[in-house]
């Protein structure tokens, strides 16, 4: 028995999410399907951060034990990817400790939103952008991200149905960056989120970039602790699990 | 009654190829139901190029007659676009004469070709690039694009089929850029070509990539005009109509 660890990306369009559920396609499903061909044994994983359906992932990572003591990192990586479907793909392979759970011994977790902020919509990229149409201040939604950053209550930028869970979360950083003309990054770091938070933070960072709040609005909503004066959420398809660092 | 053109985009995965045909999905057929919703008549497009199976285009032209005398110009482009599916995107529409038909009126059409050369797939692009993971000599592939340039018979570059069609094509430019360390685009510039020329040209220039031919056996393949010592065809998914020009 050895544990291994893989960096994984996946296509969220055509899943039902990450997490493994009966009857629909999900990435773990589809990994952990992959995983039982390869090692002709039943094998459960366990994932740094489990995305919601639509959202991608370039970086993800999971850990998993397997019955072999032969193969390679290399073997590992090219059996799995040789099982997978066409929109998973495992970058890299290796041997971590006995008991390394990617989801306890994340130090960071990076997302990234791509807008595509531009009159003219680009269908190469509707998969994988939001298409927003209307003028946004990008300086005014920088001066909002200020608000943001730091450990906080973020119980107004999360889904319903997690009153259980701690709503203190700390971003360390939170920078809108113009990739290019129309092409808009905003770049989230944290350790951990609540359900829906970045996708919600990106939302009310639009309403900021449409001057329909102010900047220090956002400071007002963060301080309510009240979803209703929250802006909802920006569209899945524009997110991505960027990067985990342990 | 007045004659339109259009420019338009689509994402060619998803489509049996360009031309109408009876039961299965085209570009051509799903344009002319968004003409017909719009419009509510039966109208016949006339585009500047066919593109096969799996071939995307982001600068297409089509033309074609509307009953309506009181629609403006982007009137017409935004009702078409919200009446086509996600895959489909009218850029531009313009009225042309009572005569314009794209295909006879084209000066020039260019073809884009696109390889991510890299170990590592990338799952995000590999609906729009063949992915090619062995080393290229892009210097010898330049050289060889040389002997293509200009006109020739390209009856060895080109689909079975076509052998009552004058095989005389002229290729103006043949350009092959790395446009960053792991993404290949050869450019193709011409008036028209032969059925499944593009991606011929690029399957046997990557014959002289990977060095199992000499740059100066793709004159010998030319001069063969014998498709039985040409390479093959490369994957339609690498390939767009990039623009026809006028």
């Amino acid at each position: 028995m050895k544990r291994v660890a893989i960096e994984f990306s996946y296509d969220g369009t055509d899943f039902f999410g990450y997490q493994r559920q009966n009857d629909v396609r999900t990435v773990q499903g589809e990994l952990e399907k992959a995983l039982e061909r390869v090692f002709k044994t039943s094998i459960q994983t366990y994932a740094a951060g489990r995305t919601d359906t639509g959202v991608h992932a370039s970086g993800q990572v999971a850990s998993f034990d397997i019955p072999s003591e032969r193969l390679s990192e290399l073997d590992i990586r090219n059996a799995i990817n040789a099982n997978l479907p066409r929109d998973i793909y495992v970058k890299k392979a290796w041997f971590v400790h006995e008991n390394f759970n990617p989801r306890y011994e994340a130090k960071k977790r990076i997302y990234h939103y791509f807008i595509l902020n531009s009159k003219s919509n680009d269908i190469f990229l509707r998969r994988y952008t939001w298409w927003f149409p209307y003028k946004l201040n990008v300086e005014a939604m920088r001066e909002a991200a200020t608000y943001l950053v730091g450990e906080h209550d973020f119980t107004a930028f999360s889904k319903r149905g997690e009153d259980d869970t701690n709503p203190i979360r700390t971003i360390s950083a939170l920078r809108i960056l113009r990739l290019k003309k129309d092409l808009i990054l905003i770049r989230v770091e944290g350790i951990s989120y609540l359900r829906g938070m970045v996708r919600s933070l990106v939302a009310n960072l639009i309403k900021v970039g449409t001057n329909q709040w102010k900047p220090e609005h956002i400071l007002e909503v963060l301080e309510s602790k009240d979803r209703s004066k929250s802006a909802g959420l920006a569209p899945a398809h524009g997110l991505f699990l960027y990067k985990v660092l342990f």
